[in-house]
């Protein structure tokens, strides 16, 4: 740790910095390796991990398929920390290299859909679902989803790295972003005071978006005792709206596909069907 | 500065930390004062700064009329310095305090936009227009957006304010979101190695989000000497669409609306009309 520290003129590679993900952080793009991507026999195929970008799209095509939509899909685990995003098949998917992705067989060719958001839109799209029709709502759904996309990096990528993942506690910026990840929970708090969703009646992909990420931190369970330190159960109205998601089905099961870590009665490391499901106990699933 | 620091059990606000944008960076969110948002003459209005989350709107709407779409617009300088996004109508606007928030009177009641990703969607489809009616482009428009949005935090919040803003230099910081910022640059180009925009052919609303903020790191003038620190020039197809894109009229006037700094004949800090820009001279744009 220097504080005097003075960057050198052009920045270079050093392997051995970077903490607890060194392995998986690198400055440059592209495959490190060959191997093609599995697919199954639903139209879309999921390559995720249960992280809050992974979960926005299990709890959406779970909650798309409990309103009787035909949306069977496939989830495979993709490994971050082995490497998994960096096989030859993932990042053709996404060139990003970053979970989930999606892949649209119903399409010919299959269609490459990546970025959280972005499957979002194109899963409530595609089947009519959960992006309201009435402008005014719709619009607000957008503002919304977007917010989540823009501010959640504060949040994953600078609060809960330096809070608990960081090889060193960097007071400058741990106050950083946990001031701005304080910010951004009133700033749903505010919104929540009058609003039951975050489009105002209807749940939509906002609300899918911004639950796995803001609702925990309310809750608990995530960055050891973030909730804690960022006093979460003050926010109350976020608190409210992040236990009405909770108790949906939809959500309960989407939230522990591609999961592989926790209790084990609550991962299901891939979904191919919805019997897989059955493997959990409705009795854990529920409390 | 402390690399032993152990974080207090609960975090509170000291008002006295936060470097350069102490005066603007809060844990609260809504507004701060009493002050209504100036209505001007034409549906659309924007209330921004010439950030590159603002130049995307901006060049979008220069685009819009290039093309021969009727997207006049008052653009309205929100001095974000002076706490302007903390008054009760932008909050209004935007509740997360962020430029640029854009109004569309041409909705009763008006209706508000925010999130430059959101508002650059909902130009688009409003005039159906840089975003391609092709299901293949247009989700790879998409998906670009998006990454943009979730991409460039790290960029900005991140490399950009630990390697020139932040009021000590902290190494690990300035590492971690330099090797990001690398990242990005390379996953865009070997995209635009063999594309000539992000989305194929057609040039769309995912430049725009992107261009401003990555463009720059590859010409200079931003973070200091950053694209030097990170050899920016070196990402050669990054450079090849960065130059192409600055030659476009509607770009070259699209920057300078909202802006407040650098050399005074290519600031407008209002834009109400067309020959708004006349006061710029055409010398002086086009180089």
């Amino acid at each position: 740790m220097n504080d005097d520290y003075i960057p050198p003129k052009v920045w270079t590679w050093d392997k051995g910095s970077g903490g607890e993900f060194a392995s998986i952080n690198r400055p440059v793009a592209g495959p490190t390796h060959d191997k093609p991507l599995p697919v199954g026999k639903h139209p879309l195929q999921l390559y995720s991990l249960a992280t809050p970008n992974g979960q926005k799209v299990t709890i959406m095509l779970e909650e798309l398929l409990e309103a009787g939509h035909d949306a069977e899909y496939d989830a495979w685990l993709i490994r971050i920390g082995d490497g998994d995003q960096f096989g030859s098949g993932f990042v053709e998917a996404n060139p990003n290299s970053k979970i989930p992705a999606m892949m649209d067989h119903s399409a010919s060719p299959p269609r490459r859909v990546f970025e959280s958001g972005a499957i979002l839109l194109y899963l409530a799209e595609k089947f009519g679902a959960f992006l309201p029709r009435d402008p005014v709502a719709r619009t607000e759904t957008l503002n919304w989803l977007f917010w989540q996309m823009g501010s959640a990096p504060f949040v994953g990528g600078g609060f809960g790295h330096f809070y608990a993942y960081a090889p060193v506690k960097i007071e400058y910026a741990i106050d950083r972003y946990a001031m701005e990840t304080k910010r951004q929970l009133d700033v749903l708090n505010r919104h929540l005071a009058t609003n039951r969703f975050m489009a105002g009646d209807d749940y939509s992909i906002a609300d899918m978006a911004i639950w796995p990420w803001y609702g925990r931190l309310t809750t608990g369970g995530v960055y050891n005792d973030a909730d804690v330190f960022l006093d979460g159960a003050s926010y109350d109205h976020v608190l409210r709206w992040t236990r009405e998601i909770a108790a949906r089905p939809a959500v309960k099961r989407g939230i522990i596909v591609n999961k592989t870590s926790g209790d084990p009665a609550r991962q299901l490391w891939e979904r191919h069907d919805a019997s897989d499901f059955a493997l959990r106990t409705q009795d854990k699933l529920s409390d």
